[in-house]
């Protein structure tokens, strides 16, 4: 029997999302949690990279994770055994979570012992994209399998960013995949998008993506 | 200068989407049109998979491809190539593709000179399975990089496909994706669901998956 909550996510009855999105993000502010919303599509390599992410980080900060899923447990089980305080989040169905659903989850979670709040959003490319969760920074993970071209087939997700984890680095001679490329798509897209080659599976890369976090989370702290 | 066309598909005015759905369908019928709905991930090889199905049958049957995007055209631009019939469909933001939707398409691109329309459906795992497009059949693509686990987690996409390609077999030893149990989560989701292992990159696969789509056309246009 797993140790962590499971909660089923209802349909937020607020109109205005930007709204409730920025009412959360003061909240954090307020609260000091520093809230990542984490995107990519199915099987892009989400939860093994948190994994990397909170065994990098899991020192500094008191990290709390949200598991967004439509109905299964599989992630939440896996982050659990990290040892951070974990919950998984049903969204019975639902392609995305917008500002409301983000609180449910949050107050579900509880942040009064959390600093650094992970959001693993529902794996979709299109629709989390257009719903602003409250978080203080917004990343997303393409992976290489998925092929260099998807900022053009994908904009609004990689416009809304701050920042790209490009994974799965280690299997790059195995497909047609150009980094050069890609990077020259996202810059036209968002010019300030941060982009970090990374394997979650070797560990490379991952070093640079903590830094990142540990300046976004003091600034956040501090500012 | 391409030659294809571009619709800029309009939202559904239809409430009913399953009973639109059922009256394309016996339209379809009735025109002797096979209509399939092609389903996956960004970056599972939809496009190249369809090239290859393309190349497998465009000698026996007269296809025609509806390539359906939030805003690019670069897989219409991939499949005029093959010489084909093609249309490219952009959805405006929106996830998915419901019944109305599909006939504009239909519509569009015209199916007095297709028996084989094939509907490329936006890169999304979850949204698309809950709307009927009035298609004969749906197909999905899950890559090997994905993961075996996906069947786990959008389990309705899962059940309402016909049959599942599992996809860049070629690379399977660089991954840890176990054929067998993903086919056993898959059964116990839906037990008539038909999976074929394919490499869209090598061919290896596509004449049994092309020999699956040749019985069930000719079913449909004799049925």
């Amino acid at each position: 029997m797993e140790g962590f909550k499971v909660l089923e996510i209802k349909k937020s009855v607020f109109e205005n999302n930007d709204r409730e999105a920025d009412i959360l993000r003061q909240q954090l502010k307020k609260d000091k949690v520093f809230l990542l919303n984490l995107m990519s599509s199915p099987g892009s390599g989400k939860t093994t990279t948190l994994r990397r992410t909170i065994e990098a980080l899991k020192d500094e900060f008191r990290i709390g994770v949200m598991e967004a899923d439509i109905d299964s447990d599989v992630d939440a089980a896996t982050i659990e055994k990290t040892g951070v305080k974990v919950i998984q989040l049903h969204t019975g169905g639902m392609c995305h979570l917008d500002a409301g659903m983000t609180k449910q989850g949050l107050d579900g979670m509880g942040v009064e012992d959390v600093d650094f709040a992970i959001l693993e959003n529902v794996g979709n490319l299109v629709c989390p994209a257009e719903f602003d969760t409250g978080s203080v920074k917004n990343a997303m993970i393409l992976s290489v399998p998925e092929g260099h071209d998807k900022p053009l087939k994908y904009p609004l997700m990689f416009s809304i960013c701050d920042v790209l984890l490009i994974n799965k680095i280690d299997v790059l001679p195995y497909f047609d995949f150009d980094v050069e490329e890609c990077k020259k798509y996202v810059k036209k897209l968002n010019p300030n998008m941060k982009v970090i080659p990374i394997s979650a599976r070797t560990g490379e890369g991952i070093e640079e993506w903590a830094d990142w976090l540990r300046t976004e989370i003091k600034a956040w702290n501090e500012g």
